[in-house]
């Protein structure tokens, strides 16, 4: 079963001996947390913080996917050796239109340690001031 | 959160009134039992088995993947349209090699209702008889 | 440029020397020549005739598209690995309900030697009897 | 067959005519023309410049893809509604990191009109500057 790791669901004391390989797989949403109605959203993904993932063949992040709620709405596969075949945090920007408030959930999935969750980020949607 | 919706999870009662809901969206892995080692394997899946799933522009099964165990193995991206525009089941047929037994997992996502899960299936790979 | 390479544009003398290099990677479409109007109708593809490829990874076929003249129907993704890391024919069965006459065209993406094109096939619908 | 559309073959006075079916169609890519080798670069593609294209359930940008010469990095997968339904440039950033340098091309799939491919673009990578 494709069990989604989470990095909040990890015990404290596990986390923190295993901290580089929850923060090498854990992708990270980066975004306004409020957005325009109707308006371009840039909404940027990448994966680890302190610490980078491998690019190799047989060991890479081969996709990631950008959910609202429940509501797939982008994915980008890649091919290994995007990353010039070292160390590195993948990334992606996804830019999106929303007319309603959003709460926005990433996976990344590595070859070798299955599918990895980010922590959900809400953003608020409010209407443009008028001129 | 794409979280992920898995039949065998939900309550018997709510089941049976909603049984129409839950067979259309389901992913159903056909494939044999056992497999041999090094030999091609082929893995049928189907969306649906009694009902069928709307096929348009806003409502349609817009990916599956094929799991084994926490390993990704395959995903299919697909257009609208491609049921002809009708309700059916969508199907795709993988073809894998295996070395070890597996448990495979299919997710298939809706547009409008999410991710869902298949059943597992366990796999079985033996020796092909010498001769 | 992704220049898509096709077997048919390749010069007879050039084509002979290098012939298992060509068929390792153009994507076969297997099919009827007809099918029922509104009915379920299988595509099969299959990368090789005579040759193997490589399923390694730095060298394997990460994708197989099939289109109906300039319409994209549908795309598998693999991972590395999933023909058990030895040299295979890489395989899917698409399902689609045609509804007019298909001109069909498979793509497979081959992560070193990049884009190859089938063949074209022309599949001619009709209308199923009536009883 | 997938027939690439590029707006750059087409003839002056029919480019003229049909300017904005060209324009909305084509992907650009949008990046600096020199990298440092081995660092995070971004390259982002939009869809279209002075035109937009439709968000609809049978009409929008299913796809984009980025290569380098003849070698696919990595593809993007849109789900109909993504820009708010309504007409927009679909957008996104990649980020590679480069060793030698590139010739880069774009390539987006319209489900009504086809695939279009954006014009090269040549990155040269050089190495930084030591400190």
């Amino acid at each position: 079963m494709p069990r989604i790791f989470e990095a909040n669901e990890i015990p404290a004391d596990e986390k923190e001996v295993r901290r580089d390989y929850f923060d090498r797989h854990s992708p990270r949403i980066l975004c306004e947390s409020t957005a325009k109605r109707g308006e371009k959203f840039r909404v940027k993904i990448v994966v680890g913080e302190e610490y980078q993932h491998p690019d190799e063949g047989d060991h890479y992040i081969s996709f990631i996917q950008l959910w609202n709620r429940e509501t797939f709405l982008a994915q980008v596969h890649f091919t290994p050796g995007m990353m010039g075949g070292k160390p590195g945090q993948v990334e992606v920007d996804f830019y999106l239109v929303p007319s309603v408030s959003m709460n926005l959930t990433a996976l990344a999935n590595c070859t070798k340690h299955g599918l990895w969750q980010s922590k959900q980020v809400d953003v608020k949607v409010i209407d443009g001031l008028e001129q």
